[in-house]
């Protein structure tokens, strides 16, 4: 038996740790709600093939920095951006790791009824970020899932490939629904990472809004394009969007008129549509992504 | 064999509707998401013991009915409630059907960027209603769930009762959060729904921020009253509430103050509170609710 | 201000607690795997209205006691009708308690390749119990979830009632799919409970298999009465059953028969059928069914 | 503006299709219970930068084709690897399509009562497949997911690394368990897939139970040359595991000994353990898994 151990990384996944900023006495309180995972890869051919642990980091050790960093690195804490950065840079000083991989999902909160320390969670998406160092150098992917977009009409569907199993209508005006997937790489560390999310974000809705669309496919391009304009750091944008279909009901039968007003809202199947905007041909995003994470 | 049939119930549920309104072509769209359940309860014994469909209205039926009215019932379906009174008259006049009930999840979207015709969906809560019809007359029952507040400080537990099973410390600062799940029935018909709905929210949200708590019951009283006084149509309200533990790190190994900053959010086990707060004590909400949505 | 606090109840949920049988070192390992939640009712009007805790058993408290007892109540732990009858006798003995409720899914494991001590999970349900204690007596309700049958022919459904939303065609043969839910009332505290449940388990499959059918309504009360017949202790059974529609796909567009082999599987809409069938008329339940896990 | 547009694919996912085999009146029924997904890459820059479709195929056509081939493609229907190499093949031939992706997952049902039309669904895992076609050759990977697995002794970890934030103590005794996440490669496309999925999951829970382990990670390499041994095809395989945490309770303030037999199971954080085994240096999947499927 002369099998071989090929890529492999292992790390504590899913540490959710709630961090309270209340240093200033008189000041409101504000908190971060981060969910954060952690993948080392490195010399740990041995752990696995001969059971000797010696050089593996323990997951529970990754699980400690993660709490400890949310104290310990100050105004690193309040984006998640610049909290991913500190731990890959921590965990990268490990002799024997030689890629570290941060994962962070952060829940927005937002304050309710200007109240100093009472919140409020906002469930319209979460934010995302992958960081990953390797070679002395670290990458930033931002990102946001589940943000759930519909425009009831600027909207249509035609003049499409016809194979045998093509029996769809052709429409020229129908909803359009997605729940937005979004990653967007960064070539830059140094990023008010906050500021160019909320430009992100709106970035999104906005161009979803104002654009007409002959296809998600058509949206994605105008959300991206919408994307670059809006980010000067981002050098590409992959949008993963499922087609959330609602078909107009047939209410004939029970002599109604239906002019695009009742809804089916269907679950499965969905188109599933997924595109790379980039600012120009030569932008190199190797390794930056997770592929677990990404498409 | 002479065993019976005891209580039963039929109907389709999770009708997923989305309705536009879209009438006036120089107004701004409007949408409503709906995901409807009906349930018939009446003479049915044969469908089950002898296998005679003779009595049954068809869930497929039930599911026609919704899409039909979602058109049909005008303004009617710009509420849940009024939309579940509309569908729960129409299904009592099946002369087979004694008890008739209705329960509506309404996703909540925004309009997005003040567009006529874009919407993000907010996620911040699911709005609920439950409309139960029998004997000629209709029970109202309005909720919410999956709304998450956290408070950071203004929460104190102790005092509590010492079994040999105790082992918790007692804390006169810490996080306190939870998902509300809350139901009030109403002793009218007639409400201004959605502004009723508005109000009941603004309390909740109110008197979690503004509370000193006790504990977690302390604060459901508190919510409780806050929306008795806020809604008048309102009997009463029950609330379910997981205490959605945030448990303060020891960073002291690390050498790390921890002042109520650093906290692991658990998920199991949590604690789960629920209390129903009523107008007077001669409220008599009985076959309002519905057992399976409600505690 | 003289709101009334009504219905009330408390308590830890989702203690998930595994224990390992292995006291004899020769013999094979045993598990059980439950997921406990305590509810207790009683004197803590003050612990809403006036923030004092002082009659509280803290929901901490009831996990030590759920952990304490999976080791401590001995045979008892092996089967979850037992375990939550010694914990609920445990907390009926707190003085300001007067209602106790235990819940417990149990998770079924099954040896693998016969190992002493290796196990794969059954995923095919979920078994269940509801202990209620009361005035010095206890009632258990057994029961399981997530229990997925179809069976792909024997099942017709026609014959049914006929009004203006009503377009389903009549069908001799169709797939019939349901993931069950039952609960089922003992009239008896001392059963064999995992030889009951393992009847009860079978008596479902089997009558599902063999129950040639006319409707979902008529194949629950073939289950019912099966579950009667092979489980003497069983007062009354209730099932909660989505119809889980299978449609045939129209494949002539592509020059294809489809003679009831190739079909969609939706997933909302769904039919909800639901019954009760009792041993005789005077069976009498009243509290022994947790609304919140029952319907 | 002069973006640019990358990586892109589009399709319909999660086609969720039932079929019957019930040619034969005379024997028993069979049924495979496959969810679809197709993904297309190709010549489809119009249908994001300009809106024109002319070359799309359309994602309900994707869908129609799924289901047709559900009758059309006979025996291969029956394992799920065949399925997809039939619809990989059929997508291929689409002029402007450069590379088809399809992913099923397949839900296994066993026989219920040996009842030759009715069965029960057997949730212990869910079976993967990944076809993937380019340049007129196809690869498959076929996979397993949710396979949870425990053992309750035969299982140490200690010896491993320490820094700053090592807290973890060491054990010579421990639970384990993992949800299994594995895919494998094949470097054929005419195997016995049934037979072969059969072969590696046995291998998994055959050397999961057998193998002493020193580490998940050590026993993530025993499997997966368990895996290699039994199944000649198979040219690498991947897993990704996460470490299903059993925490020993500390009952010694209730005056109880827990020697590892009561265990809090805890859901986050959880070690996770990722590992590629490959025949042989010179195994080369590039482009064979799914990004999105896979770790």
């Amino acid at each position: 038996m002369s099998y071989v151990l090929g890529h492999n990384q292992y790390g504590k996944a899913e540490v959710h740790v709630v961090r309270v900023f209340r240093d200033d006495p008189k000041a409101p309180h504000d908190i971060v709600d981060y969910n954060v995972s952690v993948a080392l890869t490195g010399d740990f051919d041995d752990a696995h093939i001969t059971g000797d642990q010696a050089k593996v980091l323990t997951t529970d050790a990754c699980k400690n920095t993660v709490n400890a960093f949310a104290k310990k690195a100050g105004d690193a804490v309040r984006q998640p951006e610049s909290f991913g950065l500190a731990l890959a840079e921590h965990f990268a000083q490990v002799p024997q790791v030689e890629r570290v991989r941060v994962n962070i999902e952060a829940f927005p909160w937002q304050r309710a009824h200007n109240h100093p320390h009472a919140f409020v969670k906002n469930g319209d998406y979460v934010r995302t970020v992958t960081v990953t160092r390797t070679g002395g150098s670290s990458t930033v992917v931002s990102g946001l899932k589940d943000l759930t977009v519909l425009k009831t009409t600027d909207s249509e569907f035609h003049g499409f490939y016809q194979d045998k199993y093509t029996t769809l209508q052709p429409t020229n005006d129908r909803i359009m629904a997605t729940a937005v997937t979004a990653q967007w790489a960064h070539d830059a560390a140094d990023v008010d990472w906050n500021k160019s999310f909320d430009a992100v974000l709106d970035a999104i809705t906005g161009s979803f809004s104002a654009a007409y669309s002959y296809a998600l496919q058509h949206t994605l391009w105008e959300m991206g394009t919408a994307v670059l304009d809006a980010a000067p750091s981002v050098a590409e944008v992959r949008f993963s969007c499922p087609n959330k279909h609602h078909f107009v009901i047939d209410l004939s039968h029970f002599g109604l008129d239906n002019h695009n007003e009742v809804h089916h809202a269907d679950d499965r199947p969905y188109g599933l549509i997924e595109a790379t905007i980039k600012r120009s041909e030569d932008v190199d995003t190797t390794g930056a992504y997770d592929p677990g994470q990404a498409w």
